[in-house]
């Protein structure tokens, strides 16, 4: 453990007090379980995940530099009104408490961790995260990915429809292409991922092959997390997207190519993507990201009215606290929008790729509305992931399948030649976002270890 | 209240003691919550549905008759040691209990209810149907919807890819095609289905046109429970079909057929299902139907070791405590197999179809073997449905796509012309089976009433 006061960050620290994203956690020592808890990414990578609340010391934690907040026994101990709140072992209850309380809880611990009188409390809550255990920081409600990057989409579209028209489906400007995933399959960063087998078949094989995946593949995206529910038969308005969506992670959508391949007609990827799921032990406020708004691309087709970011809205919600979520009437908002955000994927700590999402064409905010257009509700704890994030130059391609051109060109890495994951290999994303002040914003890295077949 | 005790049951009662579905319900009375129930059918119609555990009054029933028992009251009543796994507000601890447990739960209820000396204490502890509200009996989990159907499948492929070789994709006969669908939108019989809007574009638009759907259809399917949980990485084998799942229900996959139909190339279903899926608030468990266990359509194709039900195989489950999961080794196993469930879906209380469930082709055994191959988990409250239900004979197709042959021609009604649905239309599906010594075991009724597009 540093000698250093942990609320003395280094100069520029990502994760200093204007970044505090949520976890859970599970301290070292006499307090923690000594069975590894189920939902936990334990010291050897194997746990799985399911996120329910358990009794085994687990609790909400606030990450500062490299450590972790006991978040709930600041609460207590500074006679905060969120103690209750905060003294969990899920971030369920604070995602369902809305916009107005996610704004004064951050407030409250904004203060805790910068106000020189609240030193001597906080300082025995910070636990080094080298000594604790993260886990699911909530549990997943409904998963849905989309398919929002047009460099994605198009890269696959030439791949695998040489012969159409335009790389893009006909809808892909027009709507956000979604579709609902396992939920009960996603795991927190560090769960080992078991490469999954199945079926495969192609053109050249007269009868399906059985066996572990030969084209297992990554998916770099960012997940948005649903805190406040919405009521079945009502849309969300594109403009109430932050009265909802509390904040969002890295999300890495592991792909069998080969399993999807031949499965995915007509009714869309099945096995070939419920294997694992894996995100962040981090969940990043969106109020942390306000200095990385950007305007998304250029809409390069009409958007349906309740799609159209670029016409003037205003936020229906009645729950906001805050006042930038809509603009003046007839002026032109500037949230919902994008949001910058760098990525870095690296394979064996090689980095491969540096996906921006700022140039990713379909916005969360038009995702949240395309999704619950029809009348969906939002339940707490929903996830919903970008679709992989491609920039349009090659070494900014999300995946595999587009780095290496399906296999044909294979990255040339110091451990070896790749075109898909091998057994071992470790794939960690990580990502900043421009902050206040010229600050960085770090986010929650994701990673995972591919283990080999099972049976 | 009727005046006859409802412990004598009248001759050939579906729902005798041979039956004995599982639901969650609150009485009317004092006990009962004053506030609609958040997942309740509400006597409008219009709840939502979460399926969570609240406090309002909800409790584990068990369908005799026209009644319900209250379970958990009968069970401390009668000092049985199941009375905390069934004073209940959701059917879940029972799910997660495991095939021994629901084994001795049913052997207990089936005494409850039968033996006389139990009589007067159980007498008092039936409501009336009539009286009490019924909720969604258990937390879903993920919902999976399979296209099981040969018929069905063929008959879709036929409108919708006429210029295609075969109506079945190539990878029809080689595995159960499934898709993930929206678990938080499941709603409990009785609910209301809000007419979803959204995007649809034919060949004729210039652009995609937004308004509520002119193709609202339903789709006539059986759902299957998952009780125990798997572990992550581990596959279900077929012979374990019995360890895991619990019973079955029917079950409505409503559908928007113009949604659908835009949206869902290259990624399958998204809005054109997710607005609303009906399930019967009673949950039949599989050891009520063992005398409706038959042998599944022969296959056509060679199948792959784990999904092949033509074979010698034995279950590996430990848990179970009855000796029919598996046959002798060598010899072909009855289960995992068919179901003889006879389906009548009306419209408006007129008989539209007769969907037989022994003519699909895959069974639930073979979906969950499929599921979980390639690794994914199960978790207590995972639902899947088996697609839908299509007969060979045109008086047997599960849905109106087919029984109109996608509008081109309209049923007549006694109440007029109808190609899809129109709002007010009330869909009622209800199913029996061939119980043990010629009676039948009947399935709880799923209805649902469409209400206008909102917005």
């Amino acid at each position: 453990m540093s000698e250093q006061n942990p609320l003395d960050l280094p100069e520029g620290d990502p994760f200093g007090p204007h970044n505090l994203p949520y976890g859970v956690f599970t301290p070292a020592g006499p307090g923690a379980s000594d069975a590894p808890a189920q939902g936990s990414a334990s010291s050897d990578g194997s746990a799985t995940s399911d996120g329910s609340a358990t009794s085994d010391g687990r609790r909400v934690g606030v990450r500062l530099g490299s450590y972790v907040l006991d978040a709930g026994a600041a609460a207590a101990a500074l006679g905060s009104p969120y103690a209750s709140l905060l003294a969990q072992p899920t971030l369920g209850p604070l995602l369902a408490a809305g916009r107005r309380t996610w704004s004064d809880v951050r407030r409250a611990l904004t203060a805790w961790v910068t106000v020189p009188a609240h030193r001597d409390v906080v300082r025995p809550l910070l636990h080094p995260l080298s000594d604790v255990t993260l886990h699911l920081p909530f549990e997943v409600a409904d998963y849905v990915d989309f398919y929002a990057s047009e460099h994605h989409a198009s890269n696959l579209g030439r791949m695998f429809r040489p012969d159409a028209p335009t790389p893009l489906t006909p809808n892909w400007k027009h709507l956000p292409i979604g579709y609902h995933g396992r939920s009960g399959t996603v795991v927190v960063s560090g769960t080992d991922v078991v490469r999954p087998t199945g079926q495969r078949k192609t053109p050249a094989d007269t009868a399906p092959v059985f066996g572990p995946s030969i084209k297992l593949d990554i998916e770099a995206e960012v997940g948005f997390v649903v805190g406040a529910p919405s009521t079945l038969g009502t849309p969300v308005p594109l403009a109430d997207f932050r009265e909802h969506v509390f904040g969002l992670c890295l999300l890495n959508d592991w792909s069998a190519r080969d399993l999807q391949a031949w499965e995915y007609v007509p009714l869309g990827p099945f096995l070939g993507k419920s294997f694992a799921t894996s995100v962040s032990a981090w969940i990043t406020p969106l109020e942390a990201l306000d200095a990385a708004r950007v305007t998304p691309p250029e809409r390069t087709e009409p958007l349906l009215p309740y799609l159209d970011d670029t016409a003037a809205t205003t936020a229906s919600g009645s729950g906001s606290g805050a006042s930038d979520s809509a603009g003046p009437a007839g002026s032109v908002v500037d949230e919902p929008g994008g949001y910058d955000l760098r990525i870095t994927v690296a394979l064996n700590g090689h980095v491969i790729s540096e996906p921006p999402f700022s140039t990713v064409y379909w916005t969360a905010a038009q995702q949240l509305a395309h999704m619950t257009v029809n009348g969906a509700s939002l339940r707490t704890g929903d996830l919903y992931g970008s679709g992989t994030v491609s920039g349009p130059s090659p070494d900014q391609f999300g995946s595999l399948i587009e780095l290496t051109w399906n296999g044909r060109d294979p990255l040339e890495l110091p451990d070896g030649k790749r075109t898909f994951l091998e057994d071992g290999d470790v794939v960690t994303m990580t990502a900043w976002a421009p902050g206040p002040d010229g600050t960085r914003v770090g986010l929650g890295e994701v990673t995972g270890r591919i283990a080999p077949a099972t049976g």
